[in-house]
């Protein structure tokens, strides 16, 4: 039973690669306990959603895609603290986003500061869509968020489509340099949206000699302006020279692997120096496996550490980046055209054709 | 010239795999600068020594084997501080060990904390033999530490055939756990000296769950007294439901592999959990490269490390644990036999036949 003040919410439901995404239209729910209910004010469609709509990645269906998402907040749940992850007080129709997923806080993995493989874990832009739970992607007006879900208000200098990239590929990049040791000269693979932040915070951190590798020559050339100092293409065994000049012979403290193939992975380990560290965190789909040298491992003590999602720390220091230090590079650069959620299969066929940018999504 | 106060001593000339080896005597140097002039008190048979002795490594020839040595001080070059690595002050005729590597504290890899990769590295039982360089060997009856060697004296409760693993395979273990996370659940690949070693820390420091495999039986019995709970034959596929239970279907915190297979390194991988960490130290020799899935590393936040060798520090917490925790595990049994300096190649001989267990020199 509806009343006058019921509230519809659209969203645009997935069903498979070969359909167009259908608006539907829902009533808003009533947030309880510790939820919070969000109007979305933007959504940028990540690289997985579109690896999902082009039909390489397989999710429950029908689904709500999107999760890369900034709103304002219209009412919180009777027991929400309403203070935010960092500590800041929070209010109606403040601006915020949020970790993309939401966790139990008490499994062994939440107990591991695991969050992102919690045992009751729902990903925003990933849930099984239902009438029940409608409202739990980014393609829509509205989205409701659980209890386990830390919400960061964000800082007035971040525009919407570069603060909803904060809890995607900027968290991820804060999660890479978690795991990390200290490094003066880093190797990237991959320029596209995950690898020029991971330039541009390595420039922020003062590292010394930042390089970075990608096929497609127009990513390639953003990635200066992200601070990266040597710019390789794919056809590194024609650049081993330049290459090896940039650590007097030794090799890189840091490889980062975000192109996310099966050569980029195999070809991090000899750009290691003794004693360096390589962080895969592009390989989200299936690669034929790479050979790995257990001799060589021990010799030169490398370490190969996979990093995937991030935590609600790394989402907060992914803020504090963009707010202190996202103005000193062309994040502006990443952003590409603006489509209304009426128009979100359009939205994607533009984003299929546009590399390594972000497309927009605004109610 | 020699006077008649000319000091003699005696050492072991390897010069190949095919020939015994050979008692020399040469001139005693005098320390001078930071170095010590020690007399050889008890050297154990390294793993590695028996690898060389039997042609599987190669070393260049000829040389002085031996690296696991205690020893008394006879004489300090004029620059030496007389204070030992753990700032004790030291003595003529105080008992001692020291690092295996003499390093030159001031290139990159001294610098990053990676003695044992130092540009001038030298290690002790691994120099090219000359008149020049006669003692740096262990079996012998004196050797000439460096003065980029740092020293320590050994606890008086630490009997010499097990302080002398301290400086290699029980600084080696304590390698591994300074680069290992905090855990609570273990698996060791391999009951040898080092697998034993790495168990019983393991158990000292309060781990829940200590496993350990290895297809040799009286090595792997040998396993439960130094703390380890669930000992596997090599065969663990037809042991997954009892290994899965050990850690209630996760995996292990830590996979530790000793056991210098291709086997037994691919096997660690899908033993670990989810944001486990495995530690490869036991290849040091080529082995086939194993297959390493990018998405699996990625997905399941999986760490690989490579361990060799160890730190000044490494070492001091060697003899910590042996002072402290030492007799609560039966080290005594991995020390056999005793010879004498001129039965060299007779202790070599019953090295060969003697598995998971040290056979002293005493010159």
């Amino acid at each position: 039973m509806t009343s006058s003040n019921t509230l519809f919410g659209r969203m645009a439901v997935f069903h498979s690669h070969s359909q167009p995404q259908v608006i539907e239209k829902q009533v808003v729910p009533t947030p309880t306990v510790q939820e919070v209910l969000v109007q979305i004010t933007c959504c940028t469609l990540c690289g997985s959603d579109i690896h999902t709509v082009n039909g390489h990645r397989s999710v429950a269906t029908p689904t709500v895609l999107g999760h890369e998402i900034v709103g304002r907040i219209v009412k919180f749940g009777e027991a929400h603290p309403r203070i935010d992850f960092a500590g800041k007080p929070l209010q109606e129709n403040d601006r915020i986003t949020w970790t993309v997923i939401d966790r139990c806080r008490q499994c062994f993995y939440c107990m591991q500061n695991l969050p992102q493989k919690c045992e009751q874990l729902q990903k925003y832009g990933h849930v099984l869509h239902s009438v029940e739970n409608a409202f739990a992607g980014g393609l829509a007006d509205y989205i409701l968020l659980k209890s386990g879900t830390d919400c960061i208000r964000v800082p007035d200098n971040i525009p919407d489509p570069i603060a909803t990239q904060a809890s995607c590929s900027t968290a991820t990049v804060a999660a890479i340099y978690r795991h990390a040791p200290k490094f003066q000269t880093v190797f990237i693979f991959g320029a596209g949206v995950l690898g020029l932040t991971a330039a541009a915070m390595a420039h922020a951190s003062g590292a010394e000699v930042i390089a970075i590798c990608d096929r497609d020559p127009v990513c390639l050339k953003r990635a200066s302006g992200f601070g990266a100092g040597a710019l390789f293409d794919a056809d590194l065994p024609t650049q081993a020279k330049e290459l090896s000049q940039l650590t007097h012979g030794r090799g890189f403290d840091l490889v980062i692997e975000l192109a996310g193939t099966q050569q980029t992975c195999a070809a991090a380990i000899p750009l290691t120096r003794i004693g360096g560290t390589i962080i895969f965190a592009g390989t989200v789909s299936p690669t034929e496996p790479i050979p790995l040298d257990p001799e060589l491992m021990v010799r030169r003590l490398l370490t190969i550490k996979g990093v995937h999602n991030y935590t609600s720390l790394d989402l907060q220091k992914a803020l504090d980046f963009l707010e202190n230090s996202g103005k000193n590079y062309p994040f502006e650069l990443l952003v590409g055209e603006t489509f209304p959620l009426s128009e979100v299969n359009a939205a994607f066929e533009r984003a299929r054709t546009t590399r390594g940018m972000r497309i927009v999504v605004r109610p």
